[in-house]
């Protein structure tokens, strides 16, 4: 991933997901508060940094399982990104980040990588690509004020008309939110973006629920499939049960050619306002 | 989870599952032959291992998401976990923890404890638990030679019809593996348990491949959501695809009450025969 090591990119999710050396297994990055959900980054775009990393840090050059626990909420500036290998192996490495802002961990990543070009095993996809409506059937409509969700300028989102209704107060029967999405900028998808993908609609619970507060990612863990082509990815994301306010939020994403490029899912909790 | 570090329990999971204090953040456990598929200790198995240790190490009481990596095949014999903390909150704590054999890291687990008693959030389920005949018209039968399976003694475990059609040669259409389980010794179930349940079962692959090879584990996540009730789970397993000899394995495990308990997601290899 080298080649997006450039910070005179033109692109801004690799511009805004740098990091630069500055010890020994130690990177520093600079936070965007452009991908701030409210005041906070959202998660995904964290977990890009730190895979970035880790991706710097290990000989194999792909993200096969990447699991992120956010213990606490990060903030605009800089984020050092230590790394820890656990093993080099033939086929895989294993290794975990810690990113710290003035010295406090803010998220910690567990991750294995691989060579995804030697992953020459069986295929087989009992089920298809998400059903979705085309892109231009689909609605340009995040359901919160721009100004709150700067995240949403970075990038072009279409939702199904279904998992648009919510904030209009027409509520789904289940907690699906399905759509399209790229960069705004026209910087094509890979591996690395998805991860920021994996978390970057509105809380599937919003869908049959509406916008019942905050729901705060505590755990990610994203899994690595193909390298996506280029074009709007297919994704759907699906919360099935909430207990005592732990959801889990499972995501699929697919590439334009209808191609699995990434599993998610995520533990986050369900604060009601008031 | 103290009470389950008694030595002298008659339980063989927390007989083989218990850690001992042998220094700073480290612990020591004696992996048993007993938990076994083939000559390699159940990923499962491990998973509670370390998360018995994490729990001992950590104020909160209950594991509510932990990752484990498995890294290198571990053997019969001890092991050591080495516990980091990463973050003591008021609500929640995460840490990580190394086990090693003979000085080579075999598993490294990332988690986050809380206290379940204390979720009062909102609840709301979407689906009921997986639909399953009762235990009576279900099948005591794991496709496995029980020689070249130590686990099963281990345990009570009760397949669906369709779960169990493989060994025969009669195939599913889809990768679905669902049945009961419990302690073989009578144990009731708890959080820690759900650990090792999660990953109790022959992969779901099977059921519509057959016994194809060996499918070792990569990565296995874990979501707890309740403390289960007495009496066998009630358990469903599924892999939808597989890609280049990847797949996921989703598993949800209710109570014998139709609580849903846990959500488990799993990355394995699905390696075939020569």
């Amino acid at each position: 991933m080298s080649d997006h090591q450039d910070t005179a990119s033109t692109s801004e999710f690799d511009r805004e997901t740098a990091v630069v050396p500055v010890g020994e297994s130690l990177w520093r990055a600079e936070i965007s508060a452009g991908w701030n959900i409210g005041n906070t980054p959202n998660g995904g775009y964290l977990l890009a940094i730190g895979t970035r990393a880790l991706s710097l840090a290990l000989p194999h050059p792909d993200p096969l399982t990447v699991t992120g626990h956010f213990l606490a909420r990060s903030k605009k500036g800089p984020m050092e990104v230590e790394v820890k290998v656990h093993r080099l192996g033939s086929s895989t490495s294993t290794a975990s980040a810690t990113m710290s802002q003035g010295g406090e961990p803010k998220v910690v990543l567990l991750a294995t990588f691989c060579d995804l070009s030697k992953a020459n095993g069986v295929t087989r996809h009992e089920e298809g690509p998400p059903l979705l409506p085309l892109p231009e059937e689909c609605v340009a409509f995040s359901g919160m004020p721009a100004e709150a969700v700067a995240l949403q300028a970075r990038m072009q989102q279409l939702f199904a008309p279904q998992s648009a209704g919510w904030a209009r107060g027409e509520l789904s029967p289940i907690s699906d939110m399905r759509g399209w999405v790229g960069f705004a900028d026209g910087r094509a998808p890979d591996l690395l973006s998805l991860a920021f993908f994996s978390d970057c609609f509105p809380p599937a619970a919003f869908a049959s629920m509406g916008a019942v507060g905050w729901v705060p990612t505590l755990e990610l863990t994203v899994h690595f499939r193909a390298k996506p082509s280029a074009g709007l990815l297919r994704c759907a994301f699906r919360s099935r049960s909430i207990t005592g306010g732990f959801t889990e939020e499972d995501g699929e994403l697919w590439d334009a050619e209808g191609k699995l490029v990434a599993l998610s899912r995520q533990m986050a909790k369900v604060l009601r306002r008031g």
